[in-house]
């Protein structure tokens, strides 16, 4: 968590970087999607940062409901963090970081695909009225109407 | 910029994240797109943040080609930062944490729309073979094939 460094701003944006906006943070929740890491010593490995910086993150994530903590009543085993549905629900962040940097910096190694298929999965900005992808410069945000 | 800091990292969402990844960079970046500002006082009112460190922030998205500095050489206007197509290209990256702080969060001020129909505009995860929508526990990172 950033504390509440965005906490004049009333934004959803800013709302969903005070839980994954921190240096780091949206890296580990790649590896918990995309590498199905679920124990602290993989995410370090991967990462490589101090475990301090990291188990701080991930008890931030667990707090958030980003993450649930398994086998915290078993000393035998590890603990692992598993990703809620919550968690899992960022990953057009982290598909929207990987579309733009192989985009505009450079091809990366990883491209999306469907589990069983293995067609290739795009994340598109989507007209939900005529069912056509819309280019950015055609967006506005508008307040939101009530309902 | 981050410095290097994900740089052991061969992965392009953290090499978005080394350009828009520090704080306040992402809300800066939103209040171009989305409010048109284009002015370093518009952007200082609306996040109230220090000014070296906005000053730093729109001078690394001049120097990383997100965005233009215009009024250099008349002393009269004050300097204007406009957006490129690059830096506009960051915009699913913005929705994709709106929505979810909408979903997650609490429902936001704002809501997306066509700039000329005034449809509602989504991001969605689609599948480029069947041209439908698909969960995130439906999607697999896979290393790029070579072409």
């Amino acid at each position: 968590m950033l504390g509440r460094l965005y906490e004049n701003q009333d934004c959803s944006a800013a709302r969903t970087l005070e839980i994954v906006g921190e240096r780091w943070s949206l890296l580990i929740l790649r590896d918990a999607m995309f590498r199905n890491y679920v124990r602290f010593s993989d995410f370090q490995r991967s990462l490589g940062i101090a475990t301090n910086i990291l188990a701080k993150r991930l008890d931030s994530f667990v707090e958030n409901g980003l993450m649930i903590r398994q086998g915290d009543d078993d000393p035998g085993e590890p603990r692992e963090y598993h990703l809620t549905e919550k968690g899992l629900a960022l990953m057009p962040v982290i598909i929207a970081l990987t579309e733009w940097g192989d985009q505009w910096a450079q091809p990366g190694p990883v491209e999306f695909r469907h589990a069983t298929s293995g067609a290739r999965i795009e994340l598109r900005l989507m007209d939900t009225v005529k069912d056509i992808t819309v280019r950015p410069d055609q967006i506005r945000a508008i307040r939101r109407q009530k309902v």
